[in-house]
């Protein structure tokens, strides 16, 4: 079992990974890797974040939301040898096989949150497609199990070694291959960075139809490994609306070209979706087409006070049919949130208490009439008593400001001294009686229970603090919130994927059957299973 | 061989079927079905539209677009006896099993284009998800083949049997389960027709988010199964895009839930979207959960005189630009499109006569700013000499005489005497070359090569006509066309599907590593291939 002399300190991490706290969403508690590895113990005593930081170790222990009696047993595979390393060194050269010294491994065994940690012996590096494949050639055969790793700013330790997994990153797959100017199609390798497309795209008038906390760090191929959602899906939609292509390397090293740039294809079955949200666990992507939307040339940002969330919804509605085409977020906040992020960060909202805030972008190509929307859209709303207060900024430093108190909310939080959040979808006429409900269950044994999030896209982000840890609390609260999605057809991960830690709970969400076939499809593409092990579906 | 004394009338085509002009597409030469049924030899002798509608038999002969060398042989299914018909009947009651009359098996054995007949003995119409299952289970534990069918407005012969399968007939499962006011979500069984839905959530303030000519006909998961594209791709994306949630049911009667109707859900491998394009030889789909976008207050209609195509894809361009988000529509149609919609059916352009048309429209929340947005960008495009000459509509009834234009300009070509139309996505800078080349190789040996389509989606419909059939210049036609799209990456089959018509071409679009797991999913979810045989994927 983990014990204190494991401990080490925050050094390894990389410095970019400490610095990008928007979306930041932690719950975490402690399972063990016992001493040959072959066996997790998990255990329910939750670390705090300094103390999960310090008690990060490269080969003993590692951490998890999974419930205090699940057992991972590590998997038949081969162990790296050193013929294994000279076939990897063959393939790329040396310097792209990172191997031996524990520190060099560190970033790549543990995860953005500090939250689980793996004990993978070789990180890979390759820069093409061909190289890719000639690596998971030789995994299949040797039967080597893999994991495929992009930004490495996942929530759900989907990217993260369990054992000793061979850790395949993108990272120097990172180059533009075209954006077509003409139709905004931009396609390039899956290692590119978020925010360098956005930038690249935005020079020549269009944006990525994404955007998200992490976007400095997370890889466009991991975006859609996890279907990462963010800010711009009320807008442009998910991924599986905006992706056209994608090629992959599957488990026995077959490069499976699916790169059409073409929006409209009806040719068979569209197996690019089976690999936008499957989280490596089908293949490793490689190359990504997808369509970019013209760069809106005007926003606006609307922060609202509210005294019901009867009044919420109307709002919304209301917002949805005055600003129609230009709306482009609907976030949600309540008091309680917000409170908290006053007490705890001294952050303010910019207008009084109210019960109820909203936050409403538009984004449009014609900067006078978003304005003259968003005006008649407010002055209504006021007459109609449906908003109380509101202020609009359009200056960017503004904007950025009020965005900012939006995403350190998280933060905040966290300074309560233990803090859980749970990523759901929720129907949104009982989003806030989702809280409500929380709050009564479990009285006066937590601090707070808050709720803020993608109103537009009915996701909420369900948060419960603690002064400290009580694990008696913990074993209630999880059965009853995965319960409550369950039983109002909501989804249990909205946008940050199964990874590591969900698997045992995907039943809340999908059919008996849907999981069966999700578990013959995966037998399909990976019959040896050595791609991503341990994640998304169940034992 | 199929000889005159099979050939019967038009009469017992429904009379909806032939209301519905739009999106016409013909290409069919004729294949024979011997004696016993057991197999099919295709022969080259095209028929006049005329010919191939008088040539039906219920029995003996039907017509696709196979080349004259394909031959499909009978699978080992069973063959109907009065044991099925009883159990069905069991299931169903009599009234909603149809079988014996040939005049009431007709309207289901017939596609839409008259061009493929089937040889179907029974159809059953279920109404519920549960009976849908019970008829599965007795078809699977029989071995008898299956094909479900919606409208039947296909294009490619994908809802119609090949030799003696059960239909399964969607129509009678039409209700509306729910339109959720707040979020737009639609929730109905698959066999409602899309212009009912489109009228009952546009009383409540919403549109669908696909609309085609076939709208009066078609069901919704029809259109589900085949991707329908049509008129509202350009803003509201693909099904893969909107639709939140299917059930289904597959081979065996497994009823398969997931009938989310929420827009967020990472929670394992999103299967919905393998059912969203398989032209149900996967299951047949029960229910469906769609997003439907806000209706916009304001539409107009602009027509377009343009002297080169380098103008065509500037305005293009500029319209993206200057419309950003209320453009719902950009289509293009060549001169000599439309002087065979003049010359053959007296159909005008509202302008004079120009190298090339477009056709933008704008739909939008606020009319004042929409027309605003609209004048600016037409002005400024005739100042730039991009556009030559205009006209713009906004009351319905001109709105409606143009799209009717667009609408007609296939029945104009078919006039010209024997009429090849493709429908193709192919990158847009070389939409036009695409023509000029099919143009400049087919030479004298055809009247006209044209092109038209939906530009905005990169989707072209090539056209050819002849003054009478030439089984030479078909023959020299498809290896070229599909070879010049398969060059440029393009697609073969843009939004109509692959059905029982361009199995064999399918190649051209895919790789054989997709098509390979294509067949193991095929095989996965039916392993008995019950499920629309003889469709979609090549023998």
């Amino acid at each position: 079992m983990a014990s204190k002399q494991f401990f080490k300190t925050l050094r390894l991490i990389p410095q970019k990974y400490s610095n990008d706290t928007r979306g930041l969403h932690s719950c975490s508690y402690r399972y063990v890797v016992n001493s040959n590895y072959q066996q997790c113990t998990f255990l329910t005593a939750r670390q705090s974040k300094s103390k999960i930081v310090s008690a990060l170790h490269p080969s003993k222990a590692y951490y998890g939301t999974q419930p205090s009696s699940s057992k991972i047993t590590r998997g038949p595979y081969s162990r790296l040898e050193a013929v294994d390393i000279a076939v990897f060194t063959g393939i790329l050269g040396k310097a792209r096989v990172i191997n031996g010294a524990e520190d060099d491994l560190d970033g790549f065994n543990v995860d953005w949150l500090k939250s689980v940690r793996g004990n993978a012996q070789i990180v890979l590096k390759p820069n093409t497609t061909e190289e890719v494949s000639q690596i998971m050639q030789h995994c299949h055969s040797r039967n080597l199990a893999v994991v495929p790793q992009g930004g490495n700013t996942g929530l759900n330790g989907g990217c993260i070694a369990i054992f000793d997994e061979v850790v395949i990153s993108t990272s120097l797959m990172n180059q533009v291959i075209n954006l077509d100017e003409l139709t905004g199609v931009l396609t390039c390798q899956s290692g590119c960075v978020l925010y360098t497309l956005d930038e690249h795209v935005k020079e020549r008038g269009f944006v990525m139809p994404l955007d998200l906390g992490a976007k400095e760090s997370c890889q466009i191929g991991g975006n859609l490994s996890t279907n990462a959602g963010g800010l711009r899906v009320l807008r442009y939609g998910s991924l599986h609306a905006t992706v056209l292509g994608i090629e992959a390397v599957l488990a026995d090293g077959t490069i499976l070209d699916c790169m059409s740039t073409m929006k409209k294809d009806n040719t068979g079955y569209d197996l690019k979706h089976l690999f936008i949200g499957s989280e490596g666990t089908l293949g490793i992507l490689t190359k990504v087409a997808i369509q970019c939307p013209i760069k809106p040339n005007s926003i606006n940002l609307a922060f609202l006070g509210l005294d019901s969330y009867s009044k919420v919804l109307e709002t919304y509605q209301k917002a949805r049919n005055d600003l129609g085409e230009i709306l482009s977020a609907c976030e949600y906040i309540d008091n309680e949130t917000m409170k908290c992020a006053e007490e705890n960060m001294n952050l303010k909202a910019p207008i009084s208490s109210y019960p109820y805030y909203m936050m409403i972008e538009t984004a449009g190509s014609n900067a006078v009439h978003d304005e003259d929307k968003l005006n008649s859209f407010l002055e209504d709303s006021m007459k109609l008593n449906l908003v109380t207060d509101g202020t609009v900024a359009s200056e960017p430093s503004h904007m950025k400001a009020i965005w900012s108190t939006r995403e350190k909310l998280a933060d905040a939080m966290l300074k309560d001294g233990y803090f859980l959040i749970f990523d759901f979808s929720v129907p949104l006429e009982i989003f806030e009686k989702f809280v409500q409900d929380t709050r009564a269950y479990l009285g006066a044994s937590v601090k707070r229970v808050t709720g803020f999030g993608h109103l537009g896209d009915g996701n909420i982000h369900l948060n419960i603090t603690m002064e400290k840890f009580n694990p008696d609390v913990l074993a209630k609260v999880e059965p009853f919130v995965y319960q409550w999605v369950a039983n109002h057809k909501g989804s249990i991960s909205a946008e940050h994927g199964i990874g590591s830690k969900k698997r045992h709970l995907i039943h809340h969400s999908k059919s008996g059957e849907s999981i069966k076939i999700m578990k013959q499809i995966k037998k399909l593409l990976d019959p040896k299973n050595i791609m991503n092990p341990y994640k998304v579906l169940p034992e």
